[in-house]
C-alpha cells in the first residue's frame, strides 16, 4: 500500500472551504492509501505567537479531523513536533540546496518584488526546505497538493535528489505529487472564495445559533419586491447546492421564482440544511474538544507508528552524511 | 561554576596554528568554568561530502583534545549531532529573526558582492541561526571569540532577546562573549599566517620524520655564505621561540651570529626542540586514535553529560511557543 502525507495547517474551528477544499478530500485518502497526517505546528510558528492558541488550534483541527471520519486504527494523525527529526534532516537539505533555488519559491519573490523581504522571518524564508523534510522523513510516495502548492513538491523532489547525488546513493524517496483537480472553490458570505483573511467564512462546526447569524449575513442581490429572484447569481443558491439532491435543487429554483419567496426564505433553508448536514460531525467534535485525554491519546499513538519509518530515514542520511558514530 | 561553550570545527590532524590558536586555550578554560565543547559535525556538513572523512576528522580532533589534556571527567566533549535538538531551536530562532539580519552577516554579504550569494548552500546562509542554538540550547554563561566571531555572538544575542520579547519571558539565557587577545599569529612555513588554506602547515601531531620535513621546508632569506644570519626576520626563529627559554632564545640568537651556523642548523635545532615538546602528546594521540572506544566512550558520557541541560532548556522554549501537548 502506497503512503500519503498531509501536512495539516491548523487555523482554529474549521470553516467551509477548509472543509471541502482540504478536509474532506484528506480525509478519503486513508481509503486508498497508508494514510499520514501531521498537524503543521512548526509551520505555524513563523506567524503565531500565542503557545494556548497554538494548542488548541491544534486540538480543534485533531477533533475535526475524527469528527469527520478520520479512523485512527487505519491512518496516523499526529504532531509535526513529535517528530522532532524534520528540522534535523532540513539542516542536511540546506546543506545541498543553493540559495538561488530557495529565492525562485514564489511566496519569497512577491515579498522581495513587493520591498518587504528584508522583513520577512528566516521561517518564511527557509520554509520549503523544511516542507521538503516533513514530507521525505516518511519516505512518502504520494502528496496531495493544490495548484499553488505544485512548486513546493518540485522543490521536494530538486532537494532528494540532489543529496542522493551528493552521497552517492538512493537515501532518499522521490514522492510523486497528485494534484487536485481544484475543486469548485467555496463562496464566502460575499461571494469572494471563503478565506480567513475576507473575513467571509461561514463555520458549519459552530454552534447552530451562530451558524444561522453567519447564513444570514450571505450578501445577496438588490431585488425589487416584484421581480423573481435570480438563483443563477446567488450566493445563497451556490451553497445550498452543495448539500441538496438534484430534486431538492430544482425545487428551490422554483422557490426563487414564487412572489412571496425572499432572500430570507432562502438563507433559513439554507441554514436547514447545512445544520442537518453538519449536526452529528458538530456532536463529535464537541465531544472531542471536551475530552482532550482521547485527543492527546490520537496523536501520541499516530506519532509512534510513523517513528519507525522516521527512524530507518534518519538512519539512513545520518550514514550517507558520516554523522554519529557510524 | 559559570559554563562555558566552545564549538571545534574538524579538519584533521591539528597544525601549530590550530594547537596555539585554538586546541590550548579552549583546553584551558576547564580549569575556571564547567567547559563544554562539541565537534560541528552539522557545520561541516555545508562543505564536507565525505562521510568517512568526517567520522575520521571527528575522531582525530577528540583524540587530539584528550592527547593534550582534555580531561573528560571534569569537562564534556561530545558530537554535534549527539544533540540533533539544536537544529529544532535552530527553527525556533528562525521563526524570530528577520531575513535582514542573517544578510548583515559578513560572511554571507562577502559573497553577495562577489556575485556568488545565490551558489552558496542555505547552510552556509542559515550557518548563524544554528550557531546562535549551538550556543543557547546549553544556557551558556560564556562563549570564547575571536574578532571574527564576535558578530555571531552578537546575532546570537539579539536572537535570544527576540525570543525572549516575543514569547514574553527569560527563556533562553544572554550569553558573554570572552574575546580572546588575539594570540600572537603562528607563522607557517611561507611567514604567512599558518593555514590550511595556504598549505603552508606544521603538524607537530605527525610522524618525526614527516614533522622534520615540514620544518626543513621553512622559507628563508637568502643570505650570502660571509654574512651573519639575521634572527629578526626569520621565520625558524620565530617558531623557535613559542617552544624555548629566553636563556635558550639568547643562545640561539648568538649561534645564528657564527659564521659556521646554517639555516638547516637552526631549523634542525627548531624541530628537536619541538619534536621532544610533543612526543608525550604525539605517543598519547596514536594510541587514542587506534582506540575507537575509548573515543566514542568519552564522546558518548560527553553526550550524556549534557543532555540534563538541553532537555530543560528545549522544555522551556516548547512550552513558550506552544508546541507538544503542553
Amino acid at each position: 500500500m502506497k503512503r500519503s502525507l498531509s501536512g495539516i495547517k491548523s487555523t482554529g474551528i474549521p470553516h467551509l472551504g477548509n472543509y471541502l477544499g482540504m478536509i474532506r478530500p484528506a480525509i478519503d485518502l486513508q481509503d486508498d492509501y497508508e494514510a499520514f497526517y501531521f498537524v503543521a505546528e512548526f509551520h505555524a510558528l513563523t506567524t503565531e505567537r500565542d503557545p494556548a492558541a497554538m494548542r488548541e488550534s491544534t486540538r480543534m483541527i485533531t477533533a475535526a479531523f475524527l469528527a469527520f471520519g478520520l479512523d485512527p486504527e487505519r491512518a496516523a494523525f499526529f504532531r509535526q513536533s513529535s517528530i522532532p527529526e524534520v528540522t534535523e534532516l532540513a539542516w542536511l537539505l540546506s546543506c545541498v540546496t543553493n540559495m538561488g533555488v530557495l529565492e525562485r519559491a514564489h511566496a519569497y519573490k512577491a515579498a522581495k518584488d513587493a520591498g518587504v523581504a528584508n522583513h520577512l522571518n528566516h521561517g518564511v524564508f527557509s520554509y520549503p526546505v523544511l516542507m521538503a523534510a516533513d514530507i521525505l522523513i516518511y519516505d512518502s510516495d504520494v502528496v496531495p497538493v493544490g495548484q499553488d502548492q505544485i512548486q513546493h513538491l518540485e522543490m521536494t523532489r530538486l532537494m532528494a535528489r540532489h543529496f542522493n547525488n551528493t552521497f552517492g546513493g538512493d537515501y532518499l524517496k522521490l514522492p510523486e505529487p497528485m494534484v487536485r483537480e481544484d475543486v469548485a472553490t467555496v463562496p464566502g458570505l460575499d461571494g469572494r472564495k471563503m478565506s480567513k483573511s475576507y473575513g467571509n467564512l461561514i463555520e458549519p462546526l459552530t454552534a447552530p445559533k451562530k451558524l444561522r447569524k453567519q447564513v444570514m449575513k450571505i450578501v445577496t442581490a438588490p431585488t425589487p419586491i416584484e421581480e423573481p429572484l435570480d438563483w443563477e447569481s446567488c450566493n445563497v443558491f451556490a451553497l445550498y447546492k452543495l448539500f441538496s439532491t438534484s430534486e431538492e435543487q430544482a425545487e428551490m429554483r422554483a422557490n426563487y421564482a414564487r412572489p412571496d419567496f425572499g432572500f430570507g426564505h432562502a438563507k433559513q433553508a439554507l441554514f436547514e440544511k447545512m445544520n442537518a448536514h453538519f449536526e452529528p460531525f458538530r456532536e463529535k467534535y464537541d465531544a472531542l474538544l471536551a475530552d482532550t485525554d482521547t485527543l492527546e491519546d490520537v496523536l501520541e499513538r499516530g506519532a509512534q507508528r510513523v517513528r519507525p519509518v522516521v527512524g530507518e530515514v534518519m538512519e539512513r542520511v545520518r550514514s550517507a552524511t558520516g554523522l554519529g558514530r557510524g
